[in-house]
């Protein structure tokens, strides 16, 4: 039987693609899937749960781990630092389980130098005019909050090109099943196992 | 909406890991899947149907066919030419359509050279032992020739590191399915389409 490693996946896209909705998807569906859970040195908001939303550390055991290459990614933002600790996610992947990872495009940047053989999918609207009305729907934000958000958005789409795969987010389902579909697709890569396929033919010898 | 060209997957293995069942299966379920038909200077067998099995053509004009290169690949074989014709894959794909061609790997590296576009699929027995009692099981060939196809099998077997994809043949319907995960998540690949999609959201501004 040939041992298959974990997948990363490492879903990023424009904010109101969808990207949070089919990675709950995908970890409803897919109980092997896990989700990698961040740091962040920033004090818990009411209901959040360490270890759940985040892993929440003091700033001085964070640049600690920064220092001893812990993490696969951080960043600063304001006063605080957010990333993600590698050891669990390596854990995962040797054992055979995939770890789903939703982060914005330089996290994934940083992720793609130290972690290339991740798969990186980046998830995008259907058009324009269907991200402009998302992000409108959700009724939480300013016009200029909305504008912002939205040229922000056009730049991203750029960034397209560091991603493996995209995704076209017009129903939540079919977009999991793709997603699904290219885990299965990956899995089946020569450049993942070729050594190990022709040695498990030749131990048959 | 996006163009999505349509892919030609190559699909190839030693004898006995049921390439050619997993290809049956995979047009029988997706109609918009096309099988290629080769063209040979044989003459048809009984049953045979030109444009079904083969297309029967002369010699004269294969090796005219030859000289304009309107072959994605070719071989001699003793006395006869087999070759598959360029022009209609061509049409297919650029309809949109997908188009499967089972070849043995000679042809598969002649058809990367033309056509690195293509996906290669490498269909692999269970184990060794699977392969020759399935090889056996036919019960059509002598002691001989299952021996000398079995170690042909295992040599074959090196040239897994030419294709992109692996199907470890345990079910048919589960190696179905994971062909046509692999089309999916080629259909979803960045790099066959990356300036489409950043010029269809340009389009729209």
């Amino acid at each position: 039987m040939l041992k298959r490693k974990g997948l990363l996946l490492v879903v990023s896209g424009p904010s109101g693609a969808g990207k949070g909705t089919i990675c709950k998807e995908l970890l409803q569906k897919n109980e092997q899937i896990k989700l990698s859970v961040s740091a962040t040195t920033r004090k818990p908001r009411n209901g959040e749960v360490d270890g759940v939303n985040y892993f929440f550390i003091e700033k001085e055991k964070f640049t600690d781990m920064i220092g001893k290459g812990e993490f696969l990614e951080y960043a600063q933002i304001y006063d605080n630092f957010y990333g993600t600790p590698k050891a669990a996610i390596i854990e995962c992947l040797e054992n055979g389980q995939d770890v789903v990872l939703e982060i914005e495009m330089q996290g994934a940047k940083q992720i793609k130098e130290v972690y290339p053989e991740g798969v990186f999918i980046f998830v995008l609207p259907p058009s324009l005019e269907e991200l402009k009305s998302r992000i409108v729907g959700r009724g939480t934000e300013t016009k200029e909050e909305i504008d912002k958000r939205f040229s922000c958005a056009f730049e991203e789409i750029n960034q397209i090109v560091n991603y493996d795969y995209f995704v076209v987010n017009k129903d939540v389902k079919q977009s999991t099943k793709e997603v699904e579909s290219i885990i299965v697709a990956e899995k089946n890569k020569v450049t993942r196992y070729k050594n190990n396929i022709i040695e498990k033919f030749k131990e048959e010898l």
